[in-house]
């Protein structure tokens, strides 16, 4: 069975090429994962480090699902929820996760391999049908969890991804292909796990192109910030319209975690955001103490606080400039979907 | 006429989609150019910032060519020749691009857009039918270029390209289909440069991504360091085949420049190689002096002086960890082509 066809099986709702709406922490909730999965796609839930709220996350959601049903196998709930391993509970999470069954389970950043797998073994005995995903960022990454952890689908981050992800990277023009040929080597045939892109992707180009790199699906984040189904602020929301030329004015650092107090991301990882003073000032050598108090200043400014001359954290990936618009999130699956479609044959026309 | 209808009228000898080989300083010189060109892409050779020895380059290649004619338009030799204009000098370069009439003279990183303009009327002048290729790294740079130069070729090199580029950026994913939007909205039209994508590009599946993000051809770098047409140390090859997992494994800095007393790049530019002594003592603290002398201790020990735990420069894009075996060029070439053809039907195929 190939991949897409897995694909199919696992969620049957889905149409292909699969477009998936990334797990953005306190963004991503009921209403955008819903809206995602209706259109065909998968939406998730972001989770986050802090698994308090997942439950009413999931209450909002089974209502939303009851007016439109979406055909899931097994009893799962058709949307997918993610955590951010190093910081979640899991023996908070578990309950939820028994109750609800979603139908993909998809991790990050977890504190080692070993707690990864742990999560990945009593999930799926507490949900057998919840579809495993793990994220990762490197070759090495990829090889580690595909042989400790036996993901159903592995998330391949490019570095030009927003928020959080490994400080150091590569762009999914070359991860993803090395990635393929490394899984392959370690599990051939029907173990091996469905690739799904993520990383600088916020439309049909970027969500083709990730298809003819091995991908069997793809993420998009920074997309989906300018939907009308988001939850965020409209401070943030046009900060994500404004900015263009990703590459220089989104950078990878932890200057913004610093400035909110968030601690527990390993050194390993950082986020990509929008460059604003939080950034330049820590660059120039602000004390983070200072950084910190300056960036509370302006938390009470609402939507005033986000800017290329605020300092509000904007994280977005490096294809932000290619975002202009606001649209619903369904209608964003549609169009994306319907567009991978038409670039493959018309690219095989061109030459 | 489409960009590809343009290819095929400006390089007759070319077969779709396009390869073309990177200009990569002393290492592409007439046997790798005449190879690639003869099998259907388009050799450059590197003429970098000393042009002293290009004319004599260009008479290797005359000589190459004489065996197996290649057929051109307009009495041009059927390959490019690669210029970094900070340091090259134009009076000396236009005597040879007058006598040999370079199918293809191909720009990157001048001191200003206003030198940029004067070398691309010079050698307009000097060769009307050589084609002006220049190459950038972001989208403010893609206008620019564009609106003042009005090249026939617009290089869009991603951060993930090995070698001297823009010391930051974004990959292809997210670069390519910005810059291909601004230059459409810029120049709409017959006036619009044609598109060639470079950057963490060594085979199909990068190459056959890139179409989809815009491109109308490909170039590669990195894979072209390990074909028999290269000139470059055994050490050095070796090196480029050892590595893996590209994203952890190189990285972009200005380390070996320093190393090895290179002046003149832009504070806006660096250069992406595989991590070894030099870059990891820098990021130590090591003084540069020290670092130079070590570096050029280890310049004596030959084929030795490279590898992880050595000093010298082995600049190499993040996919390098697929380039695993060294061939012909004219092999290179067709794999990739034909790879990128089989893929684009397959792709279509699968959903």
């Amino acid at each position: 069975m190939d991949s897409i066809q897995r694909l199919r099986n696992d969620y049957p709702w889905i149409q292909t090429p699969l477009v998936v709406g990334a797990p953005m922490r306190l963004i991503a909730l009921a209403d955008l994962a819903v809206a995602i999965s209706k259109a065909g796609g998968i939406g998730f839930i972001g989770a986050g480090t802090d698994v308090s709220d997942l439950e009413t996350y999931l209450e909002s959601a089974g209502m939303l699902l009851q007016d439109s049903p979406v055909p899931t196998t097994n009893g799962t709930i058709p949307l997918g929820v993610g955590f951010i391993n190093w910081g979640a509970d899991l023996s908070v999470a578990l309950p939820v996760i028994a109750r609800f069954k979603p139908a993909a389970i998809w991790f990050f950043a977890p504190s080692s391999v070993a707690t990864l797998k742990d999560w990945s073994e009593r999930c799926r005995r507490a949900s057998p049908h919840s579809r495993i995903w793990v994220q990762i960022g490197s070759v090495r990454e990829a090889r580690d969890v595909v042989w400790h952890v036996r993901p159903d689908v592995l998330v391949v981050q490019g570095t030009d991804a927003g928020g959080h992800g490994l400080a150091q990277g590569a762009g999914l023009i070359s991860l993803l292909p090395e990635v393929d040929d490394a899984v392959s080597a370690l599990l051939p045939g029907a173990e091996r796990p469905v690739l799904i892109a993520a990383g600088g992707i916020v439309e049909a180009r970027g969500a083709a192109a990730s298809l003819l790199l091995g991908a069997s699906g793809t993420v998009m984040g920074t997309r989906f910030l300018a939907s009308h189904e988001a939850v965020l602020a409209k401070g943030y929301q046009d900060e994500v319209l404004r900015a263009s030329d990703g590459g220089q004015t989104t950078v990878r650092t932890k200057a913004w975690d610093n400035a909110r107090g968030t601690k527990g991301w390993a050194e390993t990882h950082n986020g990509r955001g929008i460059v604003n003073r939080t950034y330049t000032d820590a660059v120039g050598g602000m004390a983070d103490e200072e950084n910190k108090r300056l960036y509370e200043e302006d938390v009470k400014k609402g939507d005033q606080g986000w800017g290329a001359d605020a300092r509000l954290c904007t994280y977005a990936g490096s294809a932000v400039g290619l975002v202009k618009e606001v649209k619903g999130a369904g209608e964003i699956v549609r169009e994306v979907r319907e567009g991978m479609k038409g670039l493959v044959k018309g690219t095989r026309a061109r030459f």
